[in-house]
């Protein structure tokens, strides 16, 4: 029996993923989490109207969803000044992620990103073979000039960036973005990951032309909308670039429920609109709880406050394992120098109060 | 500006795909379908357990579904009798077929399958390059001893069969299927869709030791349980091969209401059997509609009637349309000589009375 014989390329693929769950650590933990602050989740919670809207689907989830998207594509359009032929929406923007991957790396195809920034790509970089480029951030920011030098020195197909970013919480303004696209390479597609520009300061958004080929940019309703466990996400690029990704998606994968969701939250902004006025004072009251603990919030334009705890790699991790003892579920940064920091979403009253309660533990069980 | 640069094979795929939704169709039409027949969705529904599962669990979509799916995993191996390890959950078996054919499938290499079998599999095959050798059916049955003919003269990677079949609705017995395994070349991993296994005569499902490295079954929410929207399909299979699909697979893609759907209508085994039950009935009515029409159903082991007829393809197609224009919705089989034939979904009484009242205008139209 020789089977299965897998591709040259899924043989040498790593059979441990970095992907644990909060799930996954409350049963090792023997009991639930009181406060699940680690997944940039929103404890807002959707719109009351999005709930009902998935409630009422739930009844009618004998019917596939429509393969096309009609009506969400054409909201989604009419939201942003673009054609619905310029939206492609899909499992989340990391199912997306792995369509786009899909149709332009191969074996040796290169790509830049920044080290330490969304995992989830490069991980579905390496399942196709790509060679991945990593630049340092700097400040704490994803460095667009280093970027587009490395982008220049390597000539990548693609260049990854996500503005707010992710871990850091940082951003660029428009204007740095739009420049950043001026000056790529003709060979090589921006990836714009905005998964939070939902929480990001009026101007973090460029102006960009649906049609320009240059950059496709990243949505999702896992953010602001607080619906991460519908899995919606969708890129707004150039027509033909859209239509590639006919070509090779899951075509009855967006279910009924998910577009009835999506297309609710999406027509209710007064309640986008309220969360981000609560995720702005909750992220003041985060930083407020990490300077009465010595620790120093950077700035945040998503809905997480990342914190320097000031001291290195091993003591972050300390922290974070006695936080995630006493009940807090955080996570944080990957690599170094990154690393000396807690990423810590913003929560509800009740979860900022038991991480208030519990930091001061954890810290002086780390230290 | 040359981006973005596909890749050889991205670029050789077509760009036209092979799905159109109902809702496609009823845009054109300007209005909704009458009677919708022709997915294979079950117009039963789900249980209502289900659906108040999915209602609640709106609520909590903020948070990502669990990227273990430890819960369902464990109650469908509890179902099954095999452990969670041999266990893959995915979005809808289309999503597990593209995951196991890019495992398994590069440029060159080789499937069996059958001529007008399953689309969406050869769609993943086409996408990941594979080449596909197609077998014949035979008396409107899926051929087995040609099929194993053509695995031993080409000596796949994969051979697909589904068990019911789609789209003929006819089906072997338990022990061809375990023939068939035995009688597979050492390199060969078989696929066995059973999708409609739910509304098949009892022993249809062949005992495979779930470790039995030389198979891997498929099965759905979408069909039996009523729950085609939510996408939620799963894999039976060595632990090798299922710990595989975590090299590549979208860990955080099955999302919390599909999860919760699931979970419920595995319980409520008492609902599945109400279904089995009235599916059998429309079944039979869809039987007797077609021979009062001069039609000759086919025996189904499914959740569809496949009737033939009695003339060509153009004759089948035309009827198709006829019905289309009278406001239902139904498929049928793509390749001679299939294509006599309509595949007309079990409906509700609603949905087959206007079926009856539909069929005699749409053969005298195509007449």
């Amino acid at each position: 029996m020789t089977t299965p014989l897998y591709t040259p390329l899924a043989a040498s693929l790593p059979s441990t993923v970095p992907f644990v769950g909060p799930e996954t650590q409350e049963r090792r933990l023997g009991q639930p989490f009181r406060a699940r602050l680690g997944a940039n989740e929103s404890l807002f919670g959707p719109s009351p109207r999005a709930i009902a809207a998935m409630a009422a689907a739930a009844a009618e989830v004998w019917m596939y969803g429509d393969p096309e998207l009609y009506d969400l594509k054409a909201a989604l359009a009419a939201h942003h000044g673009c054609g619905p032929k310029n939206i492609v929406v899909g499992e989340g923007i990391d199912g997306l992620l792995g369509y786009l991957v899909r149709l332009m790396i191969g074996p040796g195809d290169k790509v830049v990103t920044s080290l330490g920034a969304y995992p989830t790509f490069t991980f579905h970089v390496a399942g196709f073979g790509g060679e991945i480029i990593r630049v340092p951030y700097k400040a704490d920011h994803e460095d667009p000039e280093a970027l587009i030098a490395a982008a220049w020195a390597h000539r990548p197909k693609l260049l990854y960036l996500s503005n707010p970013d992710n871990p850091m919480g940082s951003h660029h303004p428009a204007a740095a973005i739009t420049a950043m696209i001026n000056a790529l390479p003709p060979e090589t597609l921006m990836i714009l990951d905005e998964a939070y520009i939902d929480l990001a300061p009026l101007g973090t958004a460029p102006q960009i032309a649906a049609d320009d080929p240059r950059v496709i940019r990243f949505r999702t309703f896992s953010k602001g909308y607080g619906m991460a466990g519908l899995r919606v996400g969708y890129a707004i690029c150039a027509a033909p670039l859209a239509v590639a990704f006919d070509k090779i998606r899951n075509h009855f994968g967006m279910g009924r429920i998910a577009q009835a969701g999506a297309l609710a939250a999406l027509a209710d902004q007064t309640w986008l609109a309220q969360v981000q006025a609560r995720v702005a004072s909750g992220r003041a009251r985060l930083a407020a709880i990490a300077r009465a603990n010595g620790a120093s919030p950077l700035p945040s334009a998503t809905n997480f406050v990342t914190m320097d705890l000031g001291r290195d790699g091993d003591f972050a991790r300390a922290t974070l394992q006695a936080l995630t003892g006493l009940g807090v579920f955080v996570r944080m940064p990957g690599v170094a120098p990154l690393d000396r920091c807690l990423r810590v979403s913003v929560g509800n009253d009740a979860a900022l109060d038991v991480f208030e309660e519990v930091l001061p533990k954890a810290l002086k069980a780390a230290g």
